[in-house]
């Protein structure tokens, strides 16, 4: 950021009074810009012993699998965005059943929350930001083709809960290590 | 939004190729501003069968009563946002146990987290943005001095729980009705 998108003018980097952190100031109109995390809201499309996957058409991780999910925009729910998504990437209709998973991305300032849901028939297809689109049993995932740590985990933690024959909600932060290349480690806050 | 933050030109309002919504978007150097909704994080902090509440000396709906919560920063996760907050807010050191609720606040483009959390002792007192910082029994609570529907309902599944004997994972909206005033609707998502 370097103009105020309010005034025009330049913006200084500090901190402003009663505050404790760096943030762009207007010297011109006194506007403090925040900047925070985004929220990307998901599902998990499932379907007899089978979950819904995309093949990503964009960048980053183009051509790796993920789960339907984007960004939540203003205006609408988790709920409501999870479904959009499904919709665009997908073309594909779920009712959402519960919360399964919320996971900090701190690194990328995201939060992830992911829903479990019900696709309520196969007539789906790939949207605009899908190559393809399939349904997956876990033993054929596609697990070293999967675009991003948190849609590994995701489906790890479903299928195992799929397993125990109870579905839980999960909490923890997907934390990427000092160094180059993608090496990331998965902390849960431990179920009471 | 009227100057472009990258390079000081006027913005345009419209719907870029690919997009369904309308975005702020710069002709001269083509950047989209996205805009999105912002999470607020928070906690319940419980000592044997009270919970801390924070008298608000900020606006909006100063001098009512919340829990210590605020909005997520970059670069921290949900759970480290929680804590700070309620150090910020009420100079309190708590434990946090769990996820509560996660409610979606469409009308001011917020998703509220809130978890559950021990306090470490007593030795609290009120922050910068607290008038005063108090522990409270449900049937002392100040339920028609709380600054925000999202706080009751919050502290209402809370009792609720702990009635129960077993603390779940709510999930729901609450819903601005039309017209003047501040009238409000939960809906929550059904537990399976």
């Amino acid at each position: 950021m370097k103009f105020c998108s309010q005034c025009g003018a330049g913006v200084e980097r500090r901190v402003p009074a009663g505050d404790s952190l760096p943030r762009y100031v207007c010297p011109q109109c006194g506007v403090i810009h925040y900047q925070n995390p985004n929220v990307v809201v998901g599902v998990i499309p499932q379907w007899q012993d089978k979950v819904l996957l995309c093949k990503r058409a964009i960048e980053p991780r183009h051509g790796l699998w993920t789960l339907p999910a984007g960004f939540l925009e203003n205006d609408e729910t988790t709920l409501q965005g999870a479904m959009r998504e499904t919709l665009e990437e997908a073309n594909a209709r779920v009712e959402l059943l519960d919360l399964h998973t919320l996971f900090n991305l701190p690194h990328v300032n995201q939060v992830y929350v992911m829903f479990r849901g019900n696709l309520l028939d196969t007539d789906f297809g790939p949207g605009e930001e899908s190559l393809e689109v399939a349904l997956y049993e876990e033993k054929d995932i596609p697990w070293g083709e999967l675009a991003f740590p948190v849609i590994e985990q995701t489906l790890r933690l479903y299928f195992q809960d799929r397993k125990s024959g109870r579905f839980s909600i999960h909490t923890g932060d997907i934390i990427k290590l000092p160094g180059e290349g993608r090496r990331f480690e998965t902390r849960m806050l431990p179920k009471k």
